[in-house]
């Protein structure tokens, strides 16, 4: 039986209340799966990393890692800084299945329901 | 009658790909509302800035505009960076509206479709 867990991967910001939609959504999968570790990991000025995490997360029995970057735009960060990290996490953890989904502002339902919020925030 | 406008209002990034699903979003949207403009604009790195596009808008008639910050977390430069801006905007185009919305990511459909995108990331 594997032990699966999902990791919401952020930027981070120096401001606290930046992270408050990642814990929402993360509080909103926690319900949702009740069996998967559900976490957070930013790039930069939040904690934890996502290597710190991963190596958490694996010390716990974790088998089968998601990782899924909560990003609008792949480029910079998601295409250049995110690869080699995780390159680097499946050497030091060759037991971990990693996978690593497309940022969320690829997803056409997640596009589509901005639109919808846009059109809402247009009324008087 | 007003003549409106939707601003989608983006961090920008040095990599072009990364505004590929701001211009997907925007594509979306000029064909939902065919009787508005729908443009991007951006903190940094990419134009045109939100002051620049705001002098565009106003030269071409537009007098209610509606600026959608399209990031996830509040705080940081949506908290920070993004009010004086408006504030200088309504001084400089007092014929104009400008309302601006809060963050897409705090939009509690945006984050459940959010939550559908992960979970069916993690299925093998």
């Amino acid at each position: 039986m594997t032990a699966q867990a999902l990791i919401l991967f952020g930027h981070g910001a120096r401001d606290p209340r930046w992270a408050a939609p990642f814990e929402r959504l993360q509080l909103i999968l926690r319900e949702q799966l009740p069996q998967t570790r559900v976490e957070l990991a930013f790039l930069e000025f939040m904690s934890p990393t996502l290597p710190e995490l991963v190596r958490e997360l694996a010390g716990h029995g974790c088998d089968d890692i998601t990782v899924v970057p909560v990003f609008f735009g792949q480029g910079g960060h998601v295409l250049r800084d995110l690869p080699p990290m995780v390159d680097g996490l499946r050497l030091a953890h060759p037991g971990i299945r990693l996978k690593v989904a497309a940022a969320v502002g690829e997803d056409d339902s997640v596009l589509r329901t901005i639109a919808a919020y846009c059109v809402t925030s247009m009324q008087p």
